[in-house]
């Protein structure tokens, strides 16, 4: 069988297939493995009472996490997908440490981002904020392996290694051009440009395309998911193009999702926003700020145009943003609402509104937590401009190919193509609008197994 | 040449295959023609001077509307396809009156919905509203043909007459299955059914699908646009099922922008919600309430979820709502807030601004017209819970097949597929994600004439 693209899925197919005994091609279109997902901070998102979890003394089960992906990953997920992820996550995690994985007993309490030093359980998705406190037991679930700060490289050494180990056959600088489809509909092999010439290669048990989303492709970006295409950081390798997406609807694959993406602020890591208040173009606040970056920013780009202005005072300004340039200071609330252009007494007011309130230790609006609510009362009062035309934004893509849980691909009628898997961001994974860190690398190893095993197992 | 689907799309295919001189066959699902088009208000979205706007003294380009479209139906619109629309959009008033669609030459003040009565022509996207009143020079551009009240039925009468007269050859009763697809990619027939038996339908010149889109299919519309799921109000036919869209993925075709839809709170029109306060679960205006009423209706279930409740005093609420019972009705603001469950001070903090502000005839939050702008200071005050729970919501989808300005059938590399032509709803047309009333009949009709002519024209 072929594996297409040698990411964390693709990494994890062409392990599983090999413990199943097949005969593995993987065909990686750069100099070498590891793709976007060696350029993450490497969080896996597994729980449901991980060794970790219970090390650490958070109380999970397989329930609670089903819970909060479906809140969280939703409108929308594919509960089927969901439900399997979450029962077999602490065997998943077992798995990952066989191939050489290794994560630390430990917990990191600042949550949103990966732990600095090589520590390993992380809130990741607002698992302990409003409103998925009040849906589901909160505990982290982001597992960072044991290494120094960002740790998607790490990851991506161990699984490749593991590859290496299984007897995979990895070819790199071969692109895949299109997918061999017999006439009753089954993929059969791949044309392949390698070397300056077309292969034609043959896949007895089908292919398997685990080769990324379509972040860098910019008509695609722009013509699904225009509001992403603001976006100008793409945490994205060049392969990131969409192709595979292409072939896979030539072969008769339905897509699903394809509006869908991680948002991201970077300034807003790790949560630096829960201090002050961020408002929108009318000086409305519109997100609990102590929630997750990624949260913060899905409903910043996606529902208010990316139209939104963080605001302190000094005493928080220093704290939680020392260094950083405010676009906005003046002595009072009103100059600063006059200075950022918003209408008159809107700011005002919404500060007003919240001092009241936060005196009280209370956030009836959006339900912060206490322990962040501290009145706006020290001049000078500062905002950063959080506009994309002001900041860089960051963006991947979510949607892509329709799978079953299986890692099978989905015609639009729900039918499995037959020789077709896949998995990682050529498909929809479990975040089907929302999202959480460390579900991208989560689900491309978990479903990557799947489709590899069941490629590998399928009829010849 | 085979035409699928016998609505205003498939009707104007079939007149203009006609007259480029095909012989053509119409499949209708149903047992006569009409479809989700004869169920419709029958507003046109015409423009660019059209002799209806010139009677009645409103001066209107081209430029003007192809601005307005770009900016209210997007973001992410096809500006190629727009442009042609606008350009040639007065030629195809001329080709609707030349198939004996009367036009009467009068206009209706009363924005967002058919005129009661035989007049013509009406606001029906915010064009006289903010943003789009500083964005294109506003004009009305829904034309409804002259015929009392809504008059889709009576358009598809005439245009079905029309395709009668034309010599398309009817068939009802007529299910198409799959699309007949040679070796080198070109759709040559399809697979009916019909009177119980299976037929194989030759297509020289190609087929045009015009067979409506898919908020009937629940689980399409639950995989591709779940937010839209929770109308339950779908305005469409039984034949509304993505039936074509999927037959044409097996051919190959691309599919965009599916999870977009239009989106109606039924209670909201004609403009009925400018007199009062339109406020999200955070007691916060978000929308100028005098815009067109399908972009409130998309504001409030696109980027609220749905959590919207109008707010009045009793003058505005008796003219506007006499005989629809509020759902909450105080002698203050700060009782009815805590009746409808806001969080305490967040609706009187909103109203006192509004009202503020309103006294001295400005909105400077939405820009709400002068006009509209009334202090809400005479008790009892009234609100409308106007969540999907509460009240029925409408909608349809506007995600479809990828075609050309053509109307040809695009795949996802963006070739056109050979003998592949379509219009409609069962393709993305020229509202991507916001939308107007009368772009869907509008644009059904202009692109489903480009298909006609177009596939009567290619080779055989």
């Amino acid at each position: 069988m072929v594996v297409v693209g040698l990411g964390c899925a693709g990494a994890c197919a062409a392990i599983a297939a090999r413990d199943a005994g097949a005969n593995v091609l993987v065909l990686e279109r750069a100099a070498s493995g590891g793709g976007t997902s060696a350029l993450s901070g490497g969080l896996l998102y597994l729980g449901g009472g991980t060794p970790v979890q219970k090390a650490c003394g958070f109380d999970d089960t397989p329930e609670e996490m089903q819970r909060f992906l479906v809140a969280a990953c939703g409108p929308g997920v594919d509960e089927a997908k969901v439900r399997v992820y979450c029962e077999q996550s602490v065997e998943h995690f077992h798995w990952l440490v066989r191939q050489g994985v290794p994560f630390k007993e430990s917990f990191w309490p600042q949550p949103s981002m990966e732990p600095p030093g090589d520590d390993c359980l992380v809130y990741s998705g607002g698992e302990d904020a409003f409103p998925f406190d009040r849906i589901a037991r909160p505990a982290p679930r982001a597992h960072k392996p044991r290494h120094p700060a960002a740790a998607g490289g790490f990851l991506m050494q161990r699984l490749l290694a593991a590859v290496e180990r299984s007897g995979a056959h990895v070819v790199a600088d071969a692109r895949c051009e299109t997918l061999v489809v017999e006439a009753d509909g089954r993929v059969v092999g791949l044309v392949v440009r390698k070397s300056g010439a077309e292969w034609l290669v043959g896949a007895r048990h089908g292919v398997v395309l685990t080769a990324g989303g379509f972040a860098n492709d910019a008509a695609m970006l722009a013509r699904h998911a225009p509001l992403l295409s603001r976006c100008s950081w793409k945490l994205a390798v060049e392969g990131d193009d969409g192709r595979a997406i292409r072939m896979a609807m030539g072969a008769g694959a339905d897509i699903a999702r394809m509006e869908a993406g991680e948002v991201a602020l970077p300034i807003a890591f790790p949560n630096r926003f829960g201090g002050g208040i961020l408002v929108n173009r009318f000086g409305q606040r519109f997100v609990n700020e102590d929630t997750y970056a990624g949260r913060i920013g899905q409903e910043t780009l996606l529902r208010q145009d990316g139209e939104a202005w963080f605001v302190a005072d000094e005493p928080i300004y220093e704290r939680d943003f020392a260094g950083i340039p405010a676009t906005h200071v003046e002595e009072s609330i009103a100059d600063l609402e006059r200075g950022m252009g918003l209408p008159e007494g809107a700011l005002v007011a919404t500060v007003e509104f919240y001092n009241r309130h936060a005196a009280r230790g209370e956030d009836p609006l959006l339900h912060k937590k206490a322990s962040f609510l501290t009145p706006l009362s020290r001049a000078p009062f500062a905002a950063i401009d959080c506009r994309p035309g002001s900041l860089q934004w960051a963006t991947f893509t979510l949607g892509g190919l329709r799978t079953a849980a299986t890692g099978e691909v989905l015609d639009p009628d729900g039918e499995p193509i037959p020789g077709l898997w896949a998995a990682g961001r050529t498909t929809l994974g479990i975040a089907a609008a929302g999202y959480v860190s460390g579900i991208s690398l989560g689900d491309a190893s978990f479903f990557g197994r799947r489709a590899g095993r069941g490629a590998a197992t399928s009829r010849s």
